[in-house]
C-alpha cells in the first residue's frame, strides 16, 4: 500500500496518488497527468479511480485527461451538478487490495466539498487518514468567501464538517490536504507539509476557536483576493476541462517575427527574473516572473489572447507554458529565442526599470521628497506594518485602479521582495506611467534597516 | 518544512531527508548519496547533519561519504564506541529553522540505537513524527536475535522504549521507520507505508501483548536468519566505511574474455530473470535474479572475489552493481556485454534447468516417484504448509548443508514464487548437482491447484 | 550550419536534421518526431521542411505528425501521386541561411526518389553532401525488386541515376543515405557509417559494375524478401499516415486479466530473450525478441488485432510499443504486469522451448538420428553454408509453408545466431507442432566448432 | 563502425569515440568524460585508446581521465616532451575491428601536431576521414602565433604539413577538426561543420594561398589573444592534468555566508544574463554571462582563488562550475541561493548598470557629448568597423590597461552584441570607475540605424 504526494508548485497544490495489489487512485489530479501515470507505473498499478475533493477554482483539473489516458471512474461530491464523473456521498466505499476510501461529505469550502477517509483492511476499520482537500489545512482551514450571501451559513457548515465529522476520526489520522503554504486557498497554512488530526486539534490556529460563533465570525471577517480566471477555472472543472490542450506550433521567434505578432494582438509574456526585467525589457511587455505565473497570471492574462514568450531558454519556455496551462491558458505560440540579446541586436528598443534600495526610500521619506511609494502587497499585509504616506493598491487590482495612481510624480513600485512590485511596474509602464522605479528586497529589507514602519487599520 | 523519504527496493530500507530554512538532516542514509543531495538541492538546502538510528547492519552507511560531500556531521547513539561521528544522548536537540530534532535513546534492537523526535518550533514542543530505526515499525517491532546470550535482556529493552518512550509521545505523532515490508530486519511488517504511533498502538500485532513477560516470550521464540555478509556491515559501519567506492575499470567482457577470467577466479553472478537464466546460462555461474541481491547475495558472495556480471544490458549491470554496493561489494569488473547472445555465438557451452509447473509436482507425489523436492523457504514459511515429503533447508544455509542433499536423485527446487529456488538450483548445480529442475510458481502457483499442503511444527 | 543523424535501430534507418540561421529541415522522419524537435531545439531552429527522398514502405513516415506540429511543409518526388505534400522536381532548391538544399531526381529504387545535394551559399555552388535516400548507401546501392514486371527497366534507371547524376557531384562530397547496415532495404550495406561519393566510385562493390549490362544482370538477379505489412506502409505512406497515433488505455495486466482478453482474440506477444522465452512462455504466444521486432513483426503480425506483451518491465513494453508504432501497428493495450512471475504465481500453464548447443546437432547428424534441422535464415545464407540435410524455410514464410515441416520427428530450429531461430520455434508451437527445440548460437557457434558444413546453389 | 562527434560550446571545441568491433578510440577528450563512457557503452564497446593531436592549450585534457577509468592507452606526437601517454610518430598504426587509424605527424600549430587518418581494411588503404586537429579546420587553418621568435618557421611547417600531407590524401576524405566556429584557436572558421579535403581544397580561403610565401605571411600578419590561462593549460597537459578534479563542498550560501567568504576573499562570479546583471549584481562582483565562461574566464580568474556563483538556479550554478572545470578551475566553492532575490531580501546593497541603446550614443556622438565610448571587440572587429571617437581596448587586456580609461565622465561600453561589454563594465566598477553603462545589442545593433560607422587601419 503506498501513497504519494505531488507537488505543484506557485499554486503550492497537492494532489495524491495511493494504491495497492496493482490499482490506484489519484486525488485531485492536475493537468499535466504523465507524473500519476509515471507513479503508477513504478507501483505496478493501474489508474482505476479519481477523485475530486471538490470542483477547484485555481487549476485546471486533469481528471477527464486521466480518464481519456487509463480508463479511470471520476468521482466527485453531490451537492454539485457536475457535467461528467460520478456522485459520491458519505460512507460510500472503495476497495484496491487492502486499502479502503471511504467519502465523508464536508460542505463548508464549498457545498459540494467531500474528505476521503483511509484504512487498512488487514488490521480493520481503524481510520488511518484522510484526504481534507480544502476543508482541512496544515495550521489553517479552507476559505469560504466564495458565497458572499451565505457567509455565515458556509462558515457554519465547515465548522461543522471540521469539528464534528474530522476530528472525531481521531488523533491518529495523517491529514493529506490539497494545499500547502504558499496557496491562495488559505491565509496562514503552516510551512510543515506534514500533521496529524491530533496534531492540528491541538494546534491549529483556527481550531482553537471550539465556539462556533467565534469560528464563524473568524471566517467571515477574512479578506480574500479572487483572480478573475477563477471564472473560467470553476466553469471547466464543472463542464468537463477539454482532453489533452491542442497541440501547438511551438517555435523561437525572430525579434522581426516577435514585433509582428505584437502588432497583430499578442501579449508579450516576459517571465524572467525581477532583475533582468529591469535590465532590460520589450516596451509593452507584461512581466511576471515565472515562479509568480501560477499566482498572478489569472489577474492579467485574457484567454483567448495570443501568448508570445520572454525567457532565459527553452526550458523556462517549457516551464511557463506548463504553468499556464494549469490555469486553462493554452494560447502560448512561441518565444523570443536566446533571451533578450535577439531583440538587442537586431536593433530593437527595450526599456528598463531602475532598482532601488529601501535605504534610498528611507532618504526620500526623510526628505520629504515627491514621489509615489505605491505598495501592492495584500490588505492584511499592509496593515500588519508599511512604510510613511504608502499607497496601498493591491498588485491583482492595479489594472481596474490604475487612476488612482498619482501622474504626476515617479512611482516606486513596493511589495514583500520585489516580485510583486516588478509585475507591478510593468503594468504601470504598460499604462503609459513611464518614470517607474521598483524596490527589489521591499518589505523584507526593511528589517535589516531602522526603517520608519507604520501600522494601521484600514478598516473602518 | 519538508520531508522526504528515499526507499531503497530491496532492502526494503528507507532514509530520509528533512529540513526547513536552508538546513537539512539526513537519517540513516545509504551509500550512494546523490539522492539526498538532489533532495538538498531542490528544496535549496545545505546538508548539515547525518543521524544513524543505529549502527546498520544490513547495508553500508552513506554517513563519510555524506560528510565527505557536504561537510555534515554524523550523530549516532553512545552505547556503542563508533570510531567517527559524534555521540548523542536523550534530550539532546538539534534546530533547523522551527524544525526541531530531540534524541530518544531507545535500545532494544541494539544497545545504541536511539529514535528521533520532530516538533515544530512555530507550534510549540507537541510531538509531529518520530524516526523509529529499527525500533518500531508499521506492524512489527525490530529483530532482538543479534545478541544470543542476553535475547531476554534485549527484548526487554525493547519493551520498555516502546511502551515507556515511544508511546507515550501520543496517538497524533507520524511513525518514520527504517525498514518497510519485505526487509529481512523484521518478520512481519504491514505492506503499507504509512502510519501513526495512535495506529501502531491500537492495531500492531506485537504492541498487543501489553504485559512485558508475552512480549519477551514473543520475541524470544522468534526465528531469523542472518546473511554472513552481515559482519562485514556491522564492521564498516562501526569504523566507519570507506568514502567514495573505488572508481573502477568497468567493461563489458567478451566471452573469451570472461572464460579467462573465471579461469582467474572470477565469479559469474547472472542477474537475470529468473526463466532467461533457466533458458540458458553459463556453467558454474551463481543465478541471483536482480531484486534478489539486496536479500540474498550477502549469503553467498565473497568480499574481494572478483565479479563478473550476465545481464539483458547495461543498464541492469549498473543496477546490479548499486544493489552490490549497498552491501559493501565494489569488486565488479565488468560484464557479459549482449546478454548470453555473446556466449552463444562465440560457440561456448551453456547450461539449462528445466521449469515445471506445480501440478506435475504433485502428480509426481501421488505417483511416488524418486525425486527431491527441496523446499528452500524460511523455516516459518515452511512450517505454516508445505507439499508432501519436501524436504526443508533455507536457501541461504544451502551452501553450507549441500551433503544433507540426496545425491541419487532428480532434485527440483521449490520456494514461494520461484525465486528463491532458481537461486538454489543454480547452487546444486555449481555444487555439480546435475539433475535440477525448477518449480515456477511454487507456493503461490499452489494455492490455485487442490495441492495436498500439509502443515507441521519441526520445531520440537 | 548543422546536420544531425537520427538513427532506428532494428530498420537500421538514417533520418538527418540540419539546418542554419534559425531554420531547419527534417529528412525522412520516423513517427516518433520528439527528437527532431528536441534537435531543432537545441541548435535554436524552427523545422520549416520535411522532405521525403521517396515512399518508404519499411516505416511509417513522421512527415504528417511534424507538419502537424510544427507547420513545416512536405515535399516528395513528383513521380507518384501522394495524397499530401508538394512535388519536386530536380533544380528545385531550398534556402536556410546559408544552406542549400538542391533537388536531384534518381528513380531506381522507386520512380519518385529524389535525392538532396547540399551546398554553402557562402562559399558558392560546390556541392559538400548529399542525402541518397534509397539510392545509394555505404556498400551497397537501392533494392530494385519492387516493380518485378518492370526489374530490368528500374535497374536501368538506378544505374543512370548513381552513375550520371550523384557520381558526377564529385569525390568531394558526403553521402547521408536513409539505411545503414542490417537494414531489409538493402543486401550488403557496409558496417561502417560515414563516406562520401569518391569512397564509394572507388570502393562500393555494386559500383564496380560500371557497364551498365553488368549493373542491371546483378540486380535482377538479387533475391529479396518482403513483410506482408510493407503493403500497409506503402498505403500510409501514399495517403498520409495518420496524425498521432490515438492515445490508448495501456496498462498492466494481471494474468486473469490477460487471459479473459487472450479468448477475445488477443495476440500475445512475448518480446523477452530468447533465453527467457526458451526458459518460460505463455503457451500461444508469439515470440519475437524486442530488437527483432523493427525487421520482423511486419510477417506475423495482423494490423487491427489487439496486442498484449510480455516484457520484463514497463520500459521493455514502452520501447516494444515504440517499435511496433514504427510500422504502423498502434493496437498494444498492455502488458503482463512483473515478465512471467505474475503468470507462474497464479498457476498458470506456462510452456518451455529447450535450447541444445550445435556440438549436440552434429553429434545427432553423425548418428543419423531421426530430427528436422529446420534452417529459417534467408536463401542467401542458406547456400552460403548450411549443416548437412537442414531443410530450408524462410522465417517470413513459415507460417504459409508450415505444411512443408515433417510433423512426425522433432524440429530444432536454427538460424544465425539463434533469435530467428527461436521466433521459428514459437510459431511451430502456435501451430501445434510440440516437440520443437531452439539452438542457440546456430550458425555463428558452428564458427567454433568443426561442424561440417555444406555449400549448395539451391537455384536452378 | 561508429563515428560520434562530441561537441564543447564556448571553446567551440570537437572531441571525437570512433570505434568498431568492441573498441573505441576517444580523440581530444574534455575533463567531464562521462560522455564518451556513454557513448561507448551505447556502442557496447570499450575505450581501448585515447589519441591527443596536439598539447591542447585552451581546455584541461580528460586523457589521464578517461585512462583512470577505463585503463585505455593515451598517445600523442613525439615532438613534445609529454609527462604521460606514449609518443607516436607518422606511419604508426592502430586497428580495432576493420578501423584502422593511421598517425601523420603535421607540424606547424605546435611542433607535436599529428593528424589521423581513418581506413577501413573492409575495402583497403583508401583514406576516409581525416582528424585535423588545429591543424585544419572547416574555413580557416590553425593558430601559429604561440613561438613568435619562430613566426615564419611554424607557418612554413604548416603550409607543408596541409599541402604535403593533408591535401594529397584526397578529395574523397571527410575532416573532423578538434574547433569549430567561435573558437578563439583560429580567426575564420566556417559555420558549417561538415566538410571533405575537396571542398576545402576548393573553398578553404587560406588554402587559396598556394605560394608558399603568401601563406606564411598571411599568417605571420594575423592577430590574436592569448588568455593568461592558457599558461596553466599547457603545464597541465604537458605533466598530466589531475585526474578527478577534488569532490568540494558543494552548497547553497545565504547572504551572509556569501559576504562573510568575499571578505575572505572570495571572487563574485555572476554568470547571469548581461540584462540580469545590468538589473542588480552585488557591488564588486565579477560578470561573465554563462556562455561566455569557456573564452573569457581565463582572462579574469585567478587559479586557486575561491569562486562563489551568482545564478538563476543551481542547474545554471552546475554548468558554470563545468564550464570552469575545463578551464582548470576547481575553486568554485557554492552559490548565492535563489538569485539576487536572497541577497536583495536580507536588506544588502546592490548595484546596478544602466543598459543603453546605440540611438542614444548617436544622438550623444551629434551632440559631442562628453563621455568615453570604450569598444571592447578584437583589433580586428574594431578596425573594420566602429563608431566614431571610439576608444579600444580589448575586454581581455582591459584589466592591465585600466589606466588607459579616462576616469573624468562616463563611460559606455561597447561590444559586438553586448556581452563582453556588461564583462568590461563590471570590471571597470570593481576598479571603482563607477559611472558606467553598457551598449545592448552594441555593433549588431548598429546594422539596423544609420549609424556613422568608421573603418581605419590602427596598425602603423
Amino acid at each position: 500500500m503506498f501513497l504519494e504526494k505531488v507537488f505543484s508548485e506557485g499554486l503550492a497544490h497537492f494532489s495524491y496518488v495511493l494504491g495497492d495489489n496493482g490499482r490506484a487512485a489519484v486525488i485531485d489530479p492536475q493537468v499535466d497527468v504523465d507524473i500519476y501515470l509515471d507513479i503508477a507505473l513504478e507501483n505496478k498499478c493501474r489508474i482505476t479511480h479519481v477523485f475530486e475533493t471538490h470542483r477547484n477554482e485555481d487549476f485546471v483539473s486533469g481528471s477527464m485527461e486521466l480518464q481519456h489516458q487509463t480508463g479511470a471512474d471520476i468521482y466527485h461530491g453531490r451537492q454539485l451538478a457536475f457535467q461528467y464523473g460520478r456522485s459520491v456521498k458519505t460512507g460510500d466505499r472503495f476497495e484496491m487490495g487492502d486499502l479502503v476510501l471511504k467519502i465523508l461529505e464536508t460542505p463548508g469550502h464549498t457545498y459540494e466539498s467531500v474528505c476521503l477517509v483511509v484504512s487498512d483492511a488487514s488490521i480493520g476499520d481503524t481510520p488511518v487518514a484522510v484526504f481534507t482537500g480544502d476543508t482541512l489545512f496544515v495550521g489553517d482551514v479552507g476559505r469560504t468567501d466564495f458565497f458572499p450571501d451565505k457567509a455565515e451559513e458556509v462558515a457554519g457548515l465547515l465548522y461543522d464538517s471540521i469539528f464534528e465529522k474530522l476530528i472525531p476520526l481521531g488523533d491518529q489520522v495523517i491529514i493529506y490536504p490539497a494545499h500547502g503554504a504558499g496557496s491562495v486557498c488559505g491565509v496562514n497554512m503552516a510551512d510543515r507539509e506534514f500533521s496529524t488530526i491530533g496534531v492540528e486539534r491541538m494546534h491549529n490556529p483556527v481550531l482553537q476557536k471550539t465556539r462556533k460563533e467565534d469560528f464563524v465570525r473568524y471566517k467571515v471577517n477574512e479578506r480574500h483576493y479572487k483572480p478573475k480566471y477563477f471564472k473560467q477555472m470553476e466553469k471547466y472543472n464543472l463542464e468537463g476541462p477539454p482532453v489533452a490542450f491542442e497541440s501547438k506550433v511551438w517555435t523561437p521567434f525572430t525579434a522581426d517575427e516577435l514585433k509582428e505578432r505584437m502588432q497583430g494582438g499578442m501579449v508579450i509574456l516576459d517571465v524572467r527574473s525581477a532583475e533582468a526585467c529591469a535590465g532590460a525589457h520589450i516596451p509593452g511587455s507584461l512581466v511576471i516572473p515565472l515562479e509568480m505565473i501560477p499566482a498572478f497570471a489569472g489577474y492579467f492574462l485574457q484567454y483567448e489572447q495570443p501568448i508570445g514568450l520572454v525567457v532565459n531558454d527553452a526550458r523556462q519556455a517549457e516551464q511557463a507554458d506548463i504553468y499556464l496551462g494549469r490555469l486553462g491558458y493554452d494560447t502560448v505560440q512561441g518565444y523570443l529565442e536566446s533571451g533578450m540579446q535577439e531583440w538587442e541586436t537586431k536593433g530593437r528598443r527595450f526599456d528598463t526599470i531602475s532598482a532601488v534600495h529601501v535605504e534610498i526610500l528611507v532618504d526620500r521619506i526623510k526628505a520629504k521628497e515627491a514621489f509615489t511609494l505605491l505598495d501592492v502587497r495584500t490588505i492584511d499585509e499592509f496593515e500588519s506594518g508599511h512604510l510613511p504616506n504608502a499607497t496601498h493598491i493591491y498588485v491583482g487590482e492595479l489594472e481596474d485602479r490604475i487612476d488612482e495612481v498619482p501622474m504626476d510624480r515617479p512611482v516606486t513600485t513596493f511589495c514583500g521582495s520585489g516580485l510583486r512590485a516588478v509585475i507591478a511596474a510593468s503594468i504601470l509602464k504598460r499604462r503609459n506611467i513611464t518614470e517607474v522605479e521598483v524596490c527589489l528586497g521591499s518589505m523584507k529589507a526593511c528589517m535589516s534597516y531602522a526603517c520608519p514602519v507604520v501600522k494601521e487599520e484600514t478598516r473602518g
